[in-house]
C-alpha cells in the first residue's frame, strides 16, 4: 500500500523554488543486500539506476528470488515516465530484475557497458517470449543526454569488468551513484580507477553522493587483486596435482587471474559450469578477458594431460546444490572425480547463510584426500567493495554536499554515514533512508519526506511472480517445522453419524508406522468431538465443527508430542 | 546398522599381546561440531568422556537437538559395562545428552567439577520423572580409580569456569583428552593453565593425545581474555548511556568481565534471560563468579538509576527467536526498550547459520538509534579454543606417541593432524577417524579398524526422541519448498462414479484465492483421470488410482507452476 503524500511542513515554508527539486528513493538496496534499484525523478521524468534481484532468506522457503516492487512505476497517474535504466555492472543484484520488469515499465532504453549489456541479454534469453530489450552500449567515459538529464559514466574497479559509476546531472545539481566499487591501483586485467577523472567530477560539484556501503564496517583499504594474485601464485608454485578453483561465474577478474597463472605455470584450463562458461565466452569475445589461444581445453582433452598440467575453473563455491563443485563432491560429476593431491581453491567470500553448506563441501574434499585452500587460511579472495579507507578516498575526491549511503544492511549504511561525517560532511546533510522513503533534493537542502512508495518484497517462485505471499510462506514454515495433519471425516447425511473410521493423512509430523497408538487415540478423539457436537446441536454446523476439530486436535497433538503440525480437518457429507 | 567386525589382517599377525589393547572411538564430535562423546573401552569396561548434544542443520527443520546414538552401549552382548562418564566442562555440546541417555546405560556415576556438576543437575530438573543422576564431584587436580582405570584431571582455560582435561590411565598406556581448551596466561577470574602440571603429565608418558580441533585452522595464539577486557573497557569508558551486553548464558568468563567492568565504572548490573540468570546464580554460589554484594539489581530497580549507571547482561546474541535480545528488538520486552544512545555489545562469536538473524538484530538496533559494537569492529570476543600455536604448545608439553584430533569438522581435524606432524609426530602415528570408527590402541601401535559402531543421528523433536527420521525430514523439506496439495475424491460405490466435485486442500503452494483457474483445471484433470481409469479397467483399483493421481497431478502442477508440492490423493468409496 502507498502512503499518502505527507510532506514535512517546513519544506513549503522555507523553499524558495518549491518545484525545483529531485525526488530520490530506492526500490531496493537500502537496509538490505541486493535487489538494488534507485529512482531519480524530476517532474515525473524518471531515471533508474540498476534493477537487481536478491536471494531469499531462510524464512522464505521455496522462493527463488526477490525482485523490487515496481508498483510506483506502473501506476500511471501524474503521467510519470521512465526515461531509461542505467546499469552500473553485470552482477545479478544489479541486473537480475531487468527481464522481469522492463516490459511492465514501457521497455525503456537500458544503458550499459558492453560486458554488462551482453550479460543482460544472455540472461534475457531465459525469458522465452518476452519482449526484446533495448540495450544501448555505453563507453567507459561516456555522456548521454536524455531530456533534462545528462548522464556521464566513469570507470570503477570491481570484481567484474566494465563496472562504472554514474554522474547524473539534473536541473537541481549533480548526483553521483558509485555502483559497487573499490579502489585498486594494481588491478588484474583492468585499469586502475581514474582518480583524476573522479577528482574532476568532484571539482565540477557533486550535490548528492550515493555511495556503496557493503564493506563500510571493514577497516583499512580493500586488498589489491595483485596481493590476491601473489597468494594464488603460491598455490600454483607448490601444487603437485590438479588445481581446481571454484568461484562465482561472474567473478571475471578472478577468472582472469587463474587463467594468467595457469599460462605462467604451463597448465591447461577447463571451465566447468554453465554460467561460468557463458560469462567467459562473452567476456573473451568482447576483449575483456585475455586468454592465449591454446589455454582453454574441452573436457574430452582432460585425460590427455598429466595432473600437474591441469587447472579446472568451476562454479559452486557457495555450496549450491546443482553447481559443479557439489556434483564433484557427491560423485555425481561425469568426468571430474576427486583424486588425492588435488588442490581445491575456494576463491570467493561465503555469502551469509551458506557457511554450513560450504564447510560440508570442504569436509568432503579433505575426507577424500584433497587439499583445500580457503580464505580463512590466506588471502585468496578480495571482495569487490570499498573498505573504510577507500570510502574516505571517494569522499575526499568528490566532496559532495549531501550524502546518502546505498547498498547494504542498516548497520553498513550507518557506518558509511559515520565515515562521511568524519570527512567533514555536516551530520544534517547525511541521510539514511529506508527503501521507498522519498528524499527531496534541493540545491541547498535535502529533506527526508514522510512519503513512502511501495517496496514490499515481490517473490519469484517457479513461474509465479508475486503470487507467493506471507500466508503461503507462513504455512510452509509451519509445515517445515512440525509437518501437517489432515483428518477426513465422512458423515452420513441420512443419520448424521460418522461413516467408517476417520482418515488421517500426515506428513512431516511423526513416523506414522511407529505411532499407531497416537493415531488410534486421535481417531477416538475425532469421533468424540463429532458425536458431542451432534448431541449438543442436534445437527451439524460444518464450519463450526471444522474449527472445533482444528483447535481441539491441535491441542491434543501438542500435548502428546509437543509439536504443532498444521491441522486440516475435512468433513464430507454423503 | 552395525558393520560386522572386520579387523585388518596385519593386526593379529603382528601383535605380540593381541588382547592388550584399548578400543577408542567417538559416538560424536569427529567431523562435526558438538554432540561430543568419546568411548574408551578395555575388555568390555567402558569409560565415557562427555555426552553432548548438537544443534540441527538447516536441512533438519523442526528438530530441537541431535544427540549421540548409544545403541552400542545399550546392546548387552559381551557383558559390556559403562563404568563412568567423565565430563570436561559445562557446555551443552558436552553435557546436553546426559539426561537423555544416563538411565539407558545403567545410570553410571558421572564425574565433574562443581560448576559442571551443578549445571548438569540444573538441566536435569527439566526432565521430570527421570531417574536422579549420580554426579560425583571432581577437584581441579583429582585422581579417581575405577577398576583398571585411573583418571586424573588437570585444569584448562576455556570460556566456562571449572574446565578440565583428563588423563585416562589404562593398562595399555595413558590417554589424554584435552576437552575444550585454550592457553590463557592472563585469564579473568580464573587461573592460567598449569603448564608445569601438563608438562609433568607429558613426562610421565602420553600414549595417545585426543586434542580439541575447533580452531586448528586459525593461525597464531588465541587471544587472552585480558586483551578482550581492555577492548571492552574502552566501551565502558566512552558509553554515555546504558550498556547492554548479549552473550551466551554459559559464557561465564565473559559475564565475569562485564560485571567487573561495571563495578569499576560504577554501573549496576541487571541479568536478563533464564539460562543466564541460573548459570550466574549457580556460579556465584559455588564461588566461581566474584560479584560485589550490591552490584546486581532486580528489574524493579532499573528505573531508579540513571542510564549511564546501568549495564544489562542478556542472552540472545545468536538471534534466537525467544531470547531477551530478540524480544527487546521486537518491542516485546516488558521493561527494556531501545533508547537512542544505548550501547549494544555483541560479545560472542556467531554460530554458522545464524549470521543473517544476527545481522537483522543489529540492523534493527541501529535503526532505532542504538550504537552497536561487535566482533568485526574490535576484538570484544575471543573463543574458548586453542589456535594453531596453543595446539603446538600442548603437543610440545605432552609429547604423545599417538595423536587423534577430536571436536570439529573434518577440515579442522585434518589441520590439527597436520600440526601434530609438524611437531614431529610420525604421520603414521596420527589418525583421523570418523564417528564410530573403532581404533585399537596398543602399547606400540594404533590401528584404525574396519569396525564401525552406529553413530547415525538421533533427533530430539518435542517429546519425541528418535521418532523423527529421514522420511519425516524429507517430507518437511518438500512441503517447506513448495507446500502440499491434498485432493479428495469421493466415489459412489453404487455406480463407480465421482460424487460431487473433488475437494482440494492446499497449503504453502499458491495463494488459493488468486488461483481459481488452476484449481478448476486441476479438478477437471482429476475427473478425467478417474473416468478414464474406470473406463479402462471396468472397476476401480484404489491403490493404482491413487498412484496415478499423485504422478499425473504432480506433473500437471509442475507444468503449470514449476513447483513440486507434496501431492496426496485421497479416494473415498461411499
Amino acid at each position: 500500500m502507498q502512503n499518502k503524500i505527507e510532506e514535512e511542513k517546513k519544506i513549503t515554508k522555507s523553499a524558495r523554488h518549491p518545484e525545483n527539486f529531485v525526488r530520490v528513493f530506492a526500490l531496493g538496496g537500502l537496509g538490505e543486500i541486493g535487489r538494488n534499484m534507485y529512482v531519480i525523478e524530476y517532474k515525473n521524468r524518471i531515471i533508474i539506476v540498476d534493477a537487481g534481484l536478491r536471494f531469499p532468506e531462510e524464512d522464505m522457503p521455496g522462493v527463488d528470488y526477490i525482485i523490487p516492487n515496481i508498483k510506483y512505476l506502473t501506476e500511471n497517474k501524474d503521467r510519470k515516465k521512465v526515461l531509461a535504466i542505467f546499469v552500473t555492472h553485470a552482477h545479478f543484484d544489479h541486473i537480475g530484475a531487468i527481464s522481469y520488469i522492463a516490459d511492465k515499465i514501457g521497455n525503456p532504453p537500458i544503458y550499459a557497458t558492453p560486458l554488462t549489456k551482453a550479460l543482460i541479454l544472455k540472461r534475457h534469453e531465459e525469458f522465452r517470449g518476452a519482449t526484446p530489450l533495448n540495450v544501448i552500449e555505453l563507453k567507459k567515459n561516456d555522456s548521454v543526454k536524455i531530456e533534462m538529464f545528462n548522464i556521464e559514466t566513469f570507470h570503477q574497479n570491481h570484481s567484474v569488468f566494465g563496472s562504472v559509476g554514474f554522474v547524473i546531472k539534473t536541473p537541481v545539481g549533480n548526483i553521483v551513484n558509485t555502483g559497487d566499487f573499490k579502489f585498486d591501483m594494481n588491478p588484474i586485467g583492468d585499469e586502475p580507477a581514474d582518480l583524476s577523472r573522479i577528482a574532476q567530477i568532484g571539482q565540477n560539484g557533486v550535490l548528492l553522493l550515493m555511495q556503496d556501503s557493503t564493506r563500510a564496517e571493514s577497516p583499512g583499504f580493500s586488498l589489491s587483486e595483485t596481493t590476491i594474485q601473489t597468494n594464488l601464485e603460491e598455490i600454483f608454485r607448490i601444487a603437485k596435482g590438479r588445481i581446481i578453483v571454484s568461484t562465482f561465474g561472474s567473478l571475471l577478474t578472478r577468472i582472469q587471474q587463474i587463467i594468467t597463472l595457469s599460462e605462467k605455470y604451463d597448465r591447461k584450463v577447463l571451465i566447468e559450469g554453465r554460467s561460468m562458461i557463458s560469462a567467459v565466452e562473452i567476456a573473451y569475445k568482447l576483449g575483456y578477458l585475455k586468454i592465449q589461444k591454446d589455454t582453454l581445453i574441452k573436457k574430452d582433452r582432460l585425460m590427455h594431460y598429466p595432473k600437474e598440467k591441469i587447472t579446472i575453473l568451476c562454479t559452486g563455491a557457495q555450496g549450491e546444490p546443482d553447481a559443479v563443485l557439489m556434483r564433484i563432491v557427491n560423485k555425481d560429476h561425469k568426468y571430474i572425480k576427486i583424486e588425492p593431491g588435488d588442490a581445491f581453491v575456494f576463491s570467493s567470500s561465503v555469502i551469509p547463510g551458506n557457511e554450513r553448506a560450504v564447510q560440508a563441501l570442504k569436509d568432503a574434499l579433505v575426507r577424500d584426500g584433497a587439499i583445500v585452500f580457503h580464505n580463512q587460511m590466506m588471502d585468496i579472495h578480495s571482495g569487490g567493495h570499498a573498505h573504510k579507507e577507500d570510502l574516505r578516498m571517494m569522499l575526499a575526491l568528490l566532496k559532495p554536499k549531501f550524502f546518502m549511503p546505498i547498498h547494504g544492511n542498516f548497520t553498513m549504511l550507518a557506518a558509511n554515514r559515520d565515515l562521511a561525517i568524519s570527512m567533514g560532511i555536516k551530520p544534517e546533510n547525511t541521510i539514511i533512508a529506508e527503501n521507498g522513503q522519498v528524499l527531496k533534493l534541493y540545491k541547498d537542502k535535502i529533506i527526508l519526506t514522510q512519503e513512502r512508495v511501495p517496496t514490499n518484497f515481490v517473490f519469484v517462485d517457479g513461474l509465479g511472480i508475486g503470487d507467493v505471499g506471507n500466508i503461503v510462506l507462513r504455512d510452509r514454515q509451519t509445515m517445515s517445522k512440525d509437518g501437517m495433519f489432515v483428518v477426513i471425516t465422512v458423515i452420513d447425511a441420512k443419520n448424521g453419524q460418522i461413516k467408517d473410521e476417520p482418515d488421517i493423512i500426515s506428513r512431516g509430523f511423526v513416523y506414522l508406522k511407529e505411532s499407531q497408538k497416537l493415531l488410534d487415540d486421535t481417531r477416538a478423539r475425532i469421533r468424540n468431538l463429532v458425536h458431542s457436537h451432534i448431541r449438543e446441536n442436534g445437527t451439524i454446523n460444518y464450519t463450526y465443527l471444522k474449527n472445533l476439530l482444528r483447535d481441539e486436535l491441535g491441542k491434543f497433538l501438542f500435548k502428546r508430542t509437543h509439536r504443532r503440525p498444521l491441522v486440516l480437518p475435512v468433513v464430507i457429507e454423503v
